[in-house]
């Protein structure tokens, strides 16, 4: 109910509204719409205003509360529940943990902080508390299991989308699974799968975005190489904004995906490819060798010309670990 | 310590052994061999004789316990721990389950009973308690994802040889996952794995082997199509003998594997072929065709020719719903 009231506020920022008027949106006594602003204001909105005067909005906290969110997701029925962890050790664990339980199709698992995020090939991912979004869908896609690193892209597509919504910047692409802006990794995204030889039962599709922290807040050996929402654009951001607008963005992309293939989605994620055309050096298990990256092709596999040669090759896994800029 | 005594027992089928034999083999006193056959009397083994004269192993009982189970393995270090349920939904489940949360490779999960045991394709494996063996077996091998179906088939490989190790019987193998014995299924294998693009974090490979059923402890509908170990050779087994050939065998294959590929295996795979050269009604998703199963390829991937067509194809992912017998 209270996320009736809030939203009602973000429908007129920064206006004062009279408690007549809230009363009458929301069917309520004027008693009862002051006792969900106290709810609110426990919940750490700033709300201006007193009984029997006008109610103005100041500041809402920056967290993801689930009626909030769900009240804001455009109404197709992916997401239909939401697992929120002040910390827990990785998104992606906890989901193909609460998979394996039988956690449903369009669950969400969200934290504040992970003590052992999960990047590719077995890194870390750096996960702070309070400044980033770290959020896994589970997801029982009706596709054979070799489609499912597709997912990613799907994912990485509906992100760079999400987050041009809310923050207006330009979003790249890199070949898998990062989201750049301005020439600096700003998002990860991590799908891994349960699956036996004839279908997927689950993914889990992990995302790791910098939103609030500053050049500060990275360890040494990211500094330079890695940034945020924030770095970028020079402002604040709610992640929770951020969160629908990805959710929103993947709910339209995941359902291309499911009708069309990949094949629906490949011009987008090529028109933001980060290294199109590109020379990148590119890392197949232990050997790595220059070449051009030509784009991904109706399955997502990396196009790759190595240098010297007039053939090019398809590449289902490596790593880009050096690139033209 | 039971288990060495157990142990001491077992190499001397129905012969009588002093309790000062004992003693100094185990090096424990008269009065410490007494307490540890009491203790092996009380987990059901059937113990003749009393202090100051001789024991003589009468009967074992039907379990699978760890330490005697760990002490018949050889010694290649594959299987480190052990965990047993004695009625669980899946071992499947609660090895995906453990593996999430960080079991180790070469963890045995075991069930005496399973309340929803999985078979391909959502279909349910029929679990009574007492008489069949139902085990999943956690790895983390360094493969790459799309390898690890191969894995199904050599498991399939060391049940055969385990269980004939054990039985004498002949056993077959079904395209992809099933066991054969006099024409009837006795066996089924489900693999599982949990993978990023990049690399296959662990699999549970699922084993449901029915040992000491009759005719009669089948449901209707599998009556005529499955069968035991017992029905097949005409006398009970215990479990732990099939496991423990199993897992010897599984040992060694698995070595292979990894070091040779599938395509090491290959020979004894086709060997053992219940289709080869069969005339077979192919199901891939919707549609049916009949066809000569020619076996498998060197990436244990099912060769197939249609009926009045000459060039065979490869079928990854199928299911085969009638044969020539």
């Amino acid at each position: 109910m209270t996320s009736r009231l809030s939203q009602i506020f973000e429908e007129h920022p920064g206006q004062c509204i009279s408690g007549e008027a809230i009363s009458q949106q929301l069917g309520l006594t004027r008693a009862a719409v002051w006792k969900q602003v106290r709810t609110l204001r426990s919940q750490g909105y700033e709300i201006e205003g007193a009984r029997g005067e006008g109610y103005r909005l100041l500041g809402r906290p920056d967290q993801i509360l689930k009626d909030d969110l769900f009240s804001r997701l455009s109404g197709n029925g992916l997401f239909g529940s939401f697992e929120y962890f002040p910390v827990t050790d990785s998104t992606n664990a906890r989901a193909m943990e609460l998979a394996e339980r039988g956690s449903l199709h369009g669950t969400l698992v969200c934290a504040d902080a992970q003590t052992a995020g999960r990047g590719r090939l077995g890194r870390k991912w750096v996960s702070p508390p309070a400044i980033n979004l770290y959020l896994t869908m589970i997801l029982r896609p009706p596709i054979e299991p070799f489609l499912a690193p597709q997912l990613t892209l799907v994912a990485a597509i509906a992100l760079a989308q999400g987050v041009e919504d809310v923050t207006g910047l330009s979003c790249k692409l890199k070949w898998p699974n990062d989201l750049y802006i301005g020439g600096r990794k700003a998002a990860g995204i991590l799908a891994e799968m349960a699956a036996d030889p004839d279908c997927v039962r689950h993914v889990a599709i992990g995302i790791g975005l910098n939103v609030n922290g500053l050049d500060s807040d990275f360890p040494d050996d990211l500094r330079g190489k890695a940034t945020s929402l924030r770095i970028e654009s020079g402002k604040r951001h709610f992640r929770v904004d951020v969160l629908v607008a990805f959710l929103n963005r993947f709910s339209v992309a995941y359902r291309e995906f499911l009708s069309g293939g990949f094949l629906a989605l490949q011009p987008e994620w090529n028109r933001r490819s980060l290294l199109e055309g590109k020379r990148v050096l590119l890392r197949q298990r232990t050997e790595a060798e220059w070449g051009a990256a030509l784009g991904v092709d109706d399955e997502g596999v990396l196009i790759f010309r190595k240098d010297g040669v007039t053939r090019s090759e398809k590449v289902h896994s490596g790593e880009i670990i050096e690139f033209e800029r």
